[in-house]
């Protein structure tokens, strides 16, 4: 492997392994030291990739916002589903996700917005953006089931996909800290199922 | 002022700056030595009142939900608004306190839910049934507006309280993240004006 190669491998392996910590333990209790061990980095190396731990998690949020971003295309675009399917397909994938993982984790965008939004203003517009961005999607996708006559059209589609995501990030933290998916559920049957088809 | 007296000022103090750094920064980020400094208190004071950080976050739980289960008996057992006018006013405060800390801080036990549940099985225990309490309270009111007719009868009270819930927090947290209560308006007037009220 060439000298460019394997630092690219670094890099990937650092973000990786950050990501997988950082969605479990957050930011502040993540340890860059613990970190290196693990991956027999030395920590010089750290500092030639990144310039700082908030640099370190800004190139990790945009790691899994990439992730996440192709998830969201590849369900909320899909067109053999008809628009609300795709919204309960979504909720469905995450609880399948939440279920396996024990509850535990949830989504680092969510987690980090919670514990850094009044902790980094550098975090903060990052989370911001990255859900603005994923927020247009879904409006994308309601818009759709409104127009198909499948989604209610009593509310603007922005109101119901801020609705979607705040419900079910809501529901997400329920389930993380009760250790049960039943908030999920409901979420998928009265919300999305119910609440949000056109009458 | 007696020994026994003073004992439970200092406590109290503790407590209270706690809970209000806890608030803003989080359980990690949260220095013990630095409320013992801003306070004036030896060391080995804060382990005659706590048997560690986390015993100490518990108690800051208790108190913090003793102020809160306060809040929630005023506004959603006020027999002079409507059951769902109760759920509206619990919002309009919330808002109102969100705003007036510029969209900081947030409600302490989804911050703690957020970033330790995971992280620690005693806190998780007490948050979760902290939760649970609040959604009872929550359905009772809900219970009440179906009973009058004012609240839909479409789904169960426990559902109901449970979406209140989850999109509530779901939408402080987009206000937090995002600085703006644009979502919280949203869920006030499209969720509770709209979605909960009887057709």
């Amino acid at each position: 492997m060439n000298k460019v190669a394997a630092k690219s491998v670094t890099k990937s392996a650092l973000l990786e392994m950050g990501m997988n910590i950082m969605l479990e333990k957050g930011y502040s209790n993540t340890g860059i030291a613990e970190i290196l061990g693990a991956l027999n980095i030395p920590k010089g190396s750290f500092y030639h990739y990144f310039e700082s731990k908030e640099n370190y998690a800004v190139e990790i949020i945009h790691s899994y916002d990439e992730r996440q971003t192709a998830d969201l295309i590849r369900i909320l675009r899909d067109t053999e589903l008809s628009p609300l399917s795709r919204l309960r397909a979504y909720c469905e994938e995450g609880k399948t996700m939440l279920s396996a993982r024990e509850c535990r984790k949830g989504c680092l965008v969510g987690n980090l917005s919670q514990e850094m939004a009044d902790q980094s203003e550098v975090l903060r517009q990052e989370l911001s953006s990255v859900l603005n961005k994923w927020q247009d999607m879904f409006i994308a996708c309601i818009d759709e089931g409104q127009a198909v006559g499948e989604i209610t059209k009593q509310f603007p589609a922005q109101a119901l996909a801020e609705l979607f995501q705040a419900g079910w990030t809501g529901a997400m933290l329920r389930a993380k800290t009760v250790k049960s998916t039943h908030s999920l559920d409901v979420f998928i049957t009265v919300f999305v199922d119910a609440m949000l088809r056109a009458g």
